[in-house]
């Protein structure tokens, strides 16, 4: 039985190992770079290798960045009181896309998870703790999704933070905008009739 | 409001062009890339910057291969006088590992789509013809996908092919193996009931 030339098969290994690709999708994605005109391929290639090289975390609030502290951290128009805590960068993205927001964050990079062996040791939970005092941290917003492991870093954060003495809040579980009701599973309506606001005058 | 590194920003916008993967993908490919190991980037980037400079086409069967006449090609054990019309490098790799086919491929880069403005001169069906003489073909078997644009291509085909004098079939469309009746479309059911074989002694 034939088998896709060696080069392909090496490019179809490597992006096998992506998450959510698997081998029937790193095989089409391999086959459409080879159709790609072979200058945007060297340009792929080329912004990958990159990717180490330029990117780094802060070391204020670990998220990645080109820079130390980030354009986040370093911008003074922002609440230097107000942390943001986040599960990784695109929950960080998906804060400071919505606006709301103008305090600095924190990345946990992760959720704790005890199934998957994931521990508070494994998150970047003592570099949280440590920044309460040295940047005068009077409110912390648990901005973590509600899963069970969103649920169980936000608990055990609550206890840890509450007996540091600063203001811990988490944000809204709900109905998401624009979605019907009848789509919306019942753990979420149970949390948003739960988390009901009172619009009496 | 922040945005991620320009490394990963550039990075982001070339994943969005492979296709099937939106912006949404992109950041996440892109985000899992950087919590790799340098090594490990470095190498996928090394395996998509080599990919044009050792895959060519197979100047017979037009196939991606790093020789040229491809292993299939070169493969004096198989029949040179029977060719599987496939519309690209993937379906000839599932006929391939079905194992039942022994003659030689011939990939047409494509399927007819009037819509798409893909009509007979952009597919490889001038390098079919001329192969019939040129390499004593007999029987052509047709497996193309029974989609519209397989459809359109066979219809094609069968017409120009069959002035030339050849044998020219087409794979069989049905109930595919493993699947509960129940599930398969009523288009397919028609063709797989009128395509029945006699089971009659
Ligand atoms: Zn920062
Ligand atoms: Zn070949």
């Amino acid at each position: 039985m034939a088998a896709y030339p060696p080069a392909l098969l090496r490019l179809i290994t490597n992006l096998s190992r992506l998450p959510g690709v698997g081998e029937k999708t790193a095989t089409r994605l391999a086959l459409q770079i080879l159709r790609w005109p072979r200058e945007e391929a060297v340009e792929l290639a080329r912004s990958i290798a990159s990717l180490h090289e330029k990117v780094c975390l802060c070391s204020h609030c670990l998220n990645f960045a080109e820079t130390d502290p980030c354009p986040i951290c370093a911008d003074q128009s922002r609440r230097s009181d107000q942390l943001c805590v986040v599960e990784d960068p695109a929950a960080l993205m998906a804060v400071e896309k919505s606006g709301v927001f103008r305090g600095r964050y924190h990345v946990l990079h992760g959720l704790l998870s005890p199934r998957d062996g994931i521990g508070p040791q494994e998150l970047r939970i003592k570099e949280l703790l440590s920044r309460i005092p040295k940047e005068g941290i009077r409110e912390i917003i648990l901005a973590l999704s509600p899963t069970a492991p969103g649920e169980a870093t936000a608990a055990y954060l609550r206890d840890v933070l509450n007996r540091s003495g600063v203001r811990v809040s988490r944000i809204a579980c709900g109905v998401p905008m624009g979605m019907e009701i009848k789509y919306v599973d019942e753990m979420t309506l149970r949390l948003a009739i739960e988390g009901r606001r009172d619009l009496s005058a």
